[in-house]
């Protein structure tokens, strides 16, 4: 497919890059900001373009990558083309971008994507939604060109799936990072932690987190969990979070075993 | 060495087996609970016992792994043998143990053990601390038999990782948890956020979290979190501690950007 890229953030990066791989042609690469269009675009063998006019409209699929607030503003501008556009983003819905462009669809990436860092594509899972049984089926094939894990989701689903994703990467990333201070305080490095959370997640690789929950709050160990309080006495903050955290695992235990 | 195990824990069963396969012998194993003390004995090769005077003092060292609550009682009931004796805790002061004992140590395993799931215990991080030079040099030999990340901590720094933990694993597993949940209310399976989940562990093990922070509050995207909020209108729990986390992202973000 001949494909247009408008963004170059993390997700225009990496899916951009992926689907070059995949054989498809990238026309162009759309940036506000010239020189990331070129970096981008000369990655993945395509035109840079700095301003909408200059776009050709000979592509088959226009991918929307920008900040939520800025998509539709961009269909708007895009539609008179009357090609297909998608939007990669997880709160978003697609009625919002079809009441503008009427061939509409999603191609949501259900990862953590970080352009220091490189990622396996073909096992990032793909949440797709189009506006009709064509397009969703033409995304889904698209989709399965780069990744195994191709899902087709609608928008209240995918909206349900953003926010989850948010307490399953971005909460426990800053958890990682207060762990990290913590050790930084007793010179101890980081890297002593790092076992430790490469196996809590795998562990959910192959059980549900319930399963395998561990620590004080799951053994409602009071004294343990008021020494650890009285440790972050001067940090209230983090002695909130603590607190909290720890009194929801213990309602969930007392929920799950019964005992309340 | 001749190796006692008291407890039969998580931590007992993994470094039990651990210093079993290193080719140690395991004489007893010991718990109040004779089926489980049997089930690991069994496992290792060791005798079970149920109580404490069915000790065999032909022993080299006792490794302590019950509750933290439990281990001064039962250090004092077998200091009568003057032997080495470590515990396994987090939590638990070296000179609460040497009061009762003056041979005593720590053996610490900073990882998250469940039964249900076998571990590389050679990667586990263990954390030693001994009396005397003597001890501390000898467990630092013993634990490198089973682990080739072998750390001395004193107990003040000991305190601090079991502190750092509990945010690098208990909490995020909680989190999984809570996204599991809101996945399931949706007819969604958490298979969808696992490689999600995994990455987020993977990206920090060679960057560090606050490298790799993305989502809603690292680009300070107010309408979204507001949608994300409103979304778990009827559950003030989560609102709560999704508020809490992300003013925190956004207030460390601000702190190290220097914007604020």
């Amino acid at each position: 497919m001949r494909i247009t890229i408008i963004g170059s953030g993390n997700v225009a990066t990496h899916m951009g890059a992926a689907f070059k791989n995949a054989g498809h042609q990238i026309i162009q690469v759309y940036s506000r900001d010239m020189q990331n269009a070129a970096l981008l675009a000369y990655h993945i063998g395509a035109e840079a373009v700095d301003h909408l006019d200059r776009i050709n409209p000979e592509t088959d699929l226009f991918i929307i990558s920008v900040k939520d607030d800025a998509i539709i503003p961009t269909a708007q501008t895009l539609a008179k083309y009357q090609k297909l556009i998608v939007h990669t983003s997880g709160a978003t819905d697609l009625g919002a971008l079809s009441a503008v462009n009427p061939k509409a669809g999603v191609l949501y990436p259900l990862q953590t994507l970080s352009k220091i860092r490189e990622v396996d594509f073909n096992t990032v899972p793909i949440c797709i939604e189009g506006v009709d049984n064509d397009i969703t089926h033409l995304l889904e094939q698209l989709a399965q060109t780069i990744s195994k894990n191709v899902y087709r989701v609608n928008s209240d689903q995918r909206r349900v799936l953003h926010l989850a994703a948010v307490f399953a990467c971005n909460f426990p990333n800053y958890l990682y990072g207060v762990a990290r201070d913590l050790l930084a305080k007793q010179n101890m490095e980081f890297e002593m932690l790092r076992p430790l959370i490469l196996e809590t997640a795998q562990k959910v690789q192959n059980h549900l987190p319930q399963e395998v929950q561990t620590g004080p709050a799951e053994r409602n160990d009071q004294s343990t969990m008021a020494a650890h309080l009285q440790m972050l006495h001067n940090e209230p903050q983090l002695q909130e979070l603590y607190n909290l955290l720890s009194q929801a695992i213990i309602k969930k235990d007392n929920g799950r075993q019964g005992r309340k």
